[in-house]
């Protein structure tokens, strides 16, 4: 006997064998849920909500895991739930492991397809000696008698394709129109697309779009090739400051990689970059300059002013993308130097300027952007959280990636941890670097101050630093090496974490609010996505509130770019956002200084 | 004792011996006035117009050689006539010799500047970390605020240079903008310069042009450098049609040649290149279409489509022209396959639309454009005249250089000569070859029908062709050789006049007109200002009217290109223009071949 059970919204369902858990169901049908505990119900990580269909009753485990409101909107854990009949069931991000979190970014994108670029088929008579009306007026003529559109520009490229395109397709072509300007030719039966870009400093995230219902085809993932020549904004900024050559290169670099990932994202769906006919590329603003080959000296030096803060149409070819022939490349507004489009467009995703009551939104970064909306007046700044959290400057940090561990728990002098991939431990990537932190500090490893107490049999000294080892040489094997978490390490997370809190602390004596008054916390970003939010209350780098306060939102950023790439009204909504969103500099903030070391303490 | 004379609009004056004749006191100054007799009185070139001062009476040989409304208007020959006193007199083009006619193009033009970009002075305040606005945005607000001015886009090239410029310049320049878009920054002492450009198939002009003032400030004239890959548009065509690099190869050539000549003429008055922050560009329509890189192939082809008829606006360093960072190159209209944007050019700077009555315009060259105004109603065709009449396929034909005979008469056994420059005859340039036809028609050596007489003592047979002799290997002395007119150069230009009187009579004829209901023939081009109207009259190239009829009005087409480029309101006319202009396909009008065979009779 079987029953069926349908997980959502990533869309695997089928008949798992009847008596079987959740967990068991999900493992059948490849849905990689997290389980610290292997299953026995004391990690509280498999969450799942079920939407429909008949279950088992709710446990005494699961009545001490999941809190009442979760209980009452149908949380469940899913290794104590055992499915009675056909069952829906929910599963939010958080309890989805790595690798296949990514996946639920192919979600359709909340927003009616009101695109700028619109596409309409047209049949021309071909030219005689009788009627010698020249290619582009033919064209125009056509547009206005059969569509009513008036297209008065024609752009030059798409022009010097026109007459042979016409003649090969036998004068039966699809116009796209750009705002009165026809910006290419596609053959009749293609169907126009869009490119979505988020260009992170570390990790860039591409979508392939129908423009006319809104669905992503296609996503692609890649690092951004440009770290080979900087990890971070203030290293790649000074390479560009050598020269237009090593400008041209940092660009030449992050353009390559999309417009393989475009190529390999239309291969997937059978169609060509010729087909993509607008794309919205979102970044921060030192990224945004890069790629548009603006001038970096003086975003690089206080005061750290943009070259410009609107937003920005260019070709796509000149910036050397290969989309359609005239189509452009949108760039969202930036608002200040070290607050740039890719905020502006999570902001977008998340309809913050719709937002009732006080909202603080954050996107968590080596830079960290901020932003409190207060009944939709918002405030937003950048606080420099430092590479800790992607890896970076950690003994034993590295990137989410197979191996790296992801969720880890102290029991005793035990140690629970999963990895990505469910891989030999290699490492701790930012959310178990977090983990790692919360779960010393509540055994009282390491006290608020941050200094580690060297009296945990896992304490031991090297090089005259004290470190905890969470998997020793001989609990790994193989003669491979220990993972350890160091007190530089602690300081690194303190310095990320203070600098987190000061700026939420600073945006709400802005407002005349404290912490309580916060209705909702919206955390974005792939590193905010996957964190314990729990943690990271634990030691302090976000305010205790209540769980059910918080949102963690994936990739808003990159949804926000799919926002403004179908509607030109979100567009229009990004470049008004950009403009009524204030900025704070932190570095001019009266008692900066004292405020961040308070900040550094851990537990507050 | 001496006297002073003024020459205009040429602008020599200074004092001359007083006694000497006009044409003496040219001499002195520097003014090369055509005389064939040698200042005898008797070849009647040396026409002026006294505009003010006393001279002496009218003489006999002028009562002879000057129409009576020559008479009423002041025209003297300037052999004949004596300045008694201080007087200013006017040579009409058509009385300069060939190399100093090309400066009477120099003059001011004759609209009122209101250019599509304009500059504005703006001083900034540099941001601080009080005030970090982002440089774009500062810029635009001092726009907005010092001069009221709402400039919403700006050029990529122009941002790009921008920070840099900004900071150099200490926060003061001149801004410029073109209809909302800021398209260069200049120094705040810079003035803004306008570039434009007769693109012909055989020659170049070029204009630097004060968009303030209206001033042309330099003028350079050059051989199309594509020449060397075909003398015609049709094997031009050819070779673009062989590939991308050549099509990208005739481009640039041109682009080239025109980059050196803005850059020199810059010099010449000591701007650079990046001052000129517009450029208007006219040609055929063959030659707008490879300078746009537009594809030729169903250009050349029945029934010899153009891509594109508007007015085209384009990024100038898209087509690889130097000027400021984000100026455009503003191409006027086309009208069809053979009648171009330099022939609507022509119309707009002769003011055509306008013109009372019936008025015939015709710019003379391989191929003939005429338009026919009645009463404001246009109509234009373009009939193969052939390079003739620019020395090509006749056997001692050249281009008007030194040592070309430009002016020819037949007196009994006798030839009188005026070579450009006054060097050893070589060759014979358009207006020579019209002469000579003329002058054997009248002499009675070439008949009606074509046919040389055998029956002049210079008529000889060589290789079984009968050739005029017009200077003999003795005449010419130290072994250089004979220059003739042969039986095959008569053949050659009964062709060219065929097409031309034909394009005329089937204007006429779709007008329902005859060629005594013409009012004015406006005569544009550079061949077309330096022939003698009689000459073409007699061989009956031109229609027979009276001779004040006539209007020689040099290089309209690089008039009406500066006109354009400096008053947004002739821009709209030469839409307007194209619009309006219908347009005869000659090949396709019933009877033609007919009416050419007609056409090519002589004398008629």
């Amino acid at each position: 006997m079987t029953v069926h059970v349908d997980f959502e919204p990533i869309g695997r369902r089928g008949n798992c064998p009847a008596g079987g858990t959740l967990l068991d169901c999900a493992r059948q049908l490849g849905v990689d849920l997290v389980n610290l505990c292997g299953g026995v119900g004391s990690c509280g990580r498999c969450k799942v909500q079920v939407l429909e269909g008949p279950v088992s009753e709710l446990t005494p485990k699961e009545q001490e895991l999941l809190t009442p409101q979760e209980v009452a909107e149908g949380y469940r854990l899913a290794c104590r739930t055992v499915p009675l009949g056909a069952c829906k069931v929910r599963v939010p991000p958080e309890s989805l492991t790595a690798p296949q979190r990514t996946q639920v970014e192919g979600e359709d994108i909340p927003v009616t397809p009101e695109p700028l670029v619109e596409t309409y088929l047209v049949t021309l008579e071909p030219p005689t000696l009788d009627d010698l009306c020249a290619d582009a007026e033919r064209l125009r003529e056509a547009l206005a008698q059969q569509h009513g559109v008036v297209a008065p520009g024609v752009d030059l490229t798409a022009l010097r394709q026109m007459p042979g395109f016409l003649r090969d397709e036998d004068w039966r072509v699809r116009v796209a129109v750009r705002e009165g300007e026809i910006v290419a030719l596609l053959a009749a039966d293609a169907r126009p697309l869009g490119l979505a870009v988020d260009l992170g400093t570390t990790k860039v995230a591409a979508y392939l779009v129908d423009l006319e219902t809104g669905q992503t085809l296609a996503a692609q993932g890649f690092m951004n090739p440009q770290i080979a020549y900087g990890e971070d904004l203030i290293a790649r900024m000074s390479i560009a400051q050598q020269g237009p050559a090593q400008a041209a290169l940092l660009q030449e670099l992050v353009i390559k990689g999309l417009n393989q990932a475009a190529a390999e994202m239309c291969a997937q769906v059978s169609a060509a970059p010729g087909d993509i006919v607008e794309a919205v590329i979102v970044g921060n603003t030192a990224m945004h300059h890069l790629l548009v080959r603006l001038p970096v000296q003086q975003l690089s030096h206080a005061p750290y002013v943009p070259a410009i803060a609107s937003a920005m149409d260019i070709k796509a070819r000149d910036l050397g993308l290969d989309i359609a022939a005239g189509g452009y490349a949108h760039l969202l507004p930036n608002i200040a130097g070290y607050v740039g489009a890719d905020h502006v467009s999570m902001l977008l995703a998340v309809d913050i300027a719709q937002a009732e009551g006080v909202v603080l939104a954050l996107d968590i970064g080596t830079n960290t952007e901020i932003c409190l909306a207060n009944h939709g007046q918002m405030t937003s700044l950048s606080c420099a959280s430092g590479p800790a959290f992607e890896g970076a400057h950690i003994k034993h940090g590295m990137r989410a990636a197979n191996g790296a561990i992801e969720r880890l728990r102290l029991e005793g002098d035990q140690i629970e941890y999963q990895t990505i991939g469910g891989a030999p431990a290699v490492g701790l990537c930012g959310s178990g670097i977090l983990d790692t932190l919360a779960q010393l500090y509540l055994a009282g490893v390491v006290d608020a101050s941050g200094r580690m107490s060297d009296e945990h049999p896992r304490v031991r000294c090297l090089n005259a630093t004290r470190e905890f080892v969470l998997i020793s040489e001989e609990e790994q094997g193989d003669n491979r090496p220990a993972i350890t978490f160091t007190q530089k390490d602690v300081r690194e997370l303190q310095l990320a974490k203070g600098a987190m809190r000061t700026g939420i602390q600073v945006l709400l004596e802005a407002h005349g609010l404290v912490e309580e008054d916060i209705d909702q916390v919206i955390i974005a970003g792939a590193f905010g996505t996957y964190i314990d939010v729990a943690s990271a209350i634990v030691i302090g780098m976000l305010p205790s509130l209540p769980l059910e306060r918080f949102r963690q939102v994936g990739n808003a950023a990159g949804m926000g770019a799919k926002m403004a790439l179908i509607s030109r009204r979100k567009r229009a909504e990004a470049q008004d956002l950009a403009r009524r969103v204030g900025y704070i500099e932190l570095a001019s903030v009266p008692g900066f200084s004292r405020k961040f070391s308070q900040a550094m303490r851990l537990g507050q």
